[in-house]
């Protein structure tokens, strides 16, 4: 009996260490840029819902994927979306082999910097500007662009290379997840090749990962080697009602949690919601004037109207910035 | 000194207990239905090479990523592809609220079973089969319809269900991949819908690891609820040239090792091999006309003829499925 004493007490002591250790852990706040309010009470509320083994709100692992907006929700979206910054670059760059760019619309308001006269155009305008500068390489040659301008480029106000204006407090959000568990998608209406190059290093997202925009691109072999062309054809508008078709055609299943910042990602949501058992849905609410911007049901870029309505109808967690994140860039 | 001997002591004997475990890990065979001959040995020797620490062909698990074709790689494919079968099951199903197919080809041709005769209208004929079964359903509803056919229907030869004739030794290969930190994909000329519902359960891959063909889908909110809705409209061939295409579009990332069995697949083993650094292609070559089906040239299902000279040309694996697999099915 005292041999199996001895063990009994060298198991109680260890098995207390690791409670202890256990509670240390849990104690540390994973979401330290997150003033303690109704939003990061949500998510961690939810988070251990679904992790607590043997409860009937349990998801296995497996099912625990969390799709995320870009623009707005990941990094800063205004005065107008990055992209829109690589493309004027873009088209700066490249108008010495376009003499006729100087006289014809709407590259000639772009290179004098006037971005608002040229989206004036349109639809039609974006896409033709968009044709431009993304098509006629191949996928190689578009991710070296993509990568050398990101080293340089510089937000026009606060002067930081563009993969600084990420928010902090979501790469929070990213890393606590991933550690529950969850599998971390990007869904956004950006061009799915113009983010893949930066997102594994920036928010720790690999390229399969990545679901966004697209043009079509054609396999040829040339000189022996093979390529895959872009060509100057849209493919996909992964916006709006194309985000849950985006994520079933990408994922094949049902995002457990989803988070974005405009209406372009409402049937995101909408469509999240509607699986059964728990889910998750946040909007980021842009309230913050001074440390980044404030705007919603007006704005041109990323505007949250009809879903801060359905948002507020359906409980979903609304993050006001300004009174919910302490810090907003790393 | 003496406590500092005895913790070396310690250490020592842990790193030999543990060095010995590894040695008998090792030692255990991962692909026993492959027979000893070159075909294994190149697996075996590729993986080997790619995740020794230190060397120069090194490849990071993140860009472990392997792709697999399935009708014909993973599953048998003849008498024809199996969703063949489940087509003429579906169109026989839905006969009685079509009474015009009687008259009407290639739906007349199908429901007396002669699918020759409803094939000879080439790519019309499919794919106005395709929409007739495939479309117009939610995606929900297509995935019950994929998986209650497969709890019943059976192979016309073998009588067995269909998710059993998938190949054994090939089951082992892609477990082998993923205990070496691969990231095994299908990507498929099948319909990625017809192949999602499954498999997770037959071949350890899940639904955002597949990869194939499909038709479109729209997002729409029926009484409330929101849901996608297939589309009688193509959206994408994930065959021949498209698997690269499919495979960029998907991944975003060139895979590191593939493996087809037709001329369907040569263009992703071409896309494959040509990255840069160690890359693995390999054929499986029908050569059982026992235990299986042995056909390449000339069949019209699987065809493997450009493949099977550019394999030679290039030094790619060629499994003789006679000679290198002691057994088919599991």
């Amino acid at each position: 009996m005292q041999g199996f004493r001895k063990v009994c007490l060298f198991a109680a002591v260890f098995v207390f260490g690791v409670a202890l250790a256990t509670t240390a852990a849990q104690a540390a706040d994973p979401l330290p840029s997150w003033n303690d309010g109704p939003a990061k009470q949500s998510i961690i509320a939810f988070v251990e819902k679904i992790t607590r083994t043997g409860s009937s709100d349990f998801v296995p692992i497996a099912d625990r994927i969390a799709t995320f907006d870009n623009d707005g929700t990941l990094w800063a979206e205004q005065p107008m979306y990055v992209q829109l910054f690589f493309v004027l670059d873009r088209v700066n760059a490249l108008a010495p082999q376009h003499p006729e760019w100087k006289e014809k619309e709407p590259f000639a308001s772009l290179l004098k910097g006037d971005v608002k006269a040229a989206l004036a155009g349109g639809e039609k305008a974006l896409l033709e500007i968009a044709m431009a500068t993304h098509a006629g390489m191949t996928s190689d040659e578009f991710e070296k662009i993509v990568k050398d301008w990101l080293v340089t480029a510089k937000h026009p106000v606060t002067k930081r290379p563009f993969t600084e204006m990420v928010y902090q407090p979501m790469l929070e959000l990213l890393t606590y997840l991933r550690e529950n568990g969850f599998k971390t998608y990007i869904v956004s209406g950006g061009g799915v090749e113009f983010m893949r190059p930066w997102t594994q290093n920036v928010y720790g997202i690999p390229p399969e990962q990545v679901i966004g925009s697209s043009i079509k691109t054609r396999f040829e072999i040339r000189d022996g080697n093979p390529v895959l062309v872009r060509l100057p054809e849209l493919n996909f508008v992964d916006d709006k009602a194309g985000k849950p078709v985006g994520i079933h055609s990408h994922i094949g299943r049902r995002p457990l949690a989803a988070f974005g910042n405009s209406d372009g990602d409402l049937e995101m949501l909408q469509w999240t919601a509607a699986g059964s058992g728990p889910r998750f849905c946040l909007f980021v609410h842009h309230t913050d004037a001074e440390r980044e911007w404030a705007y919603d049901r007006q704005s041109p870029f990323g505007r949250l109207d009809k879903g801060l309505d359905e948002a507020a109808a359906k409980g979903w967690t609304v993050v006001d910035m300004k009174r919910d994140w302490n810090k907003i860039y790393p």
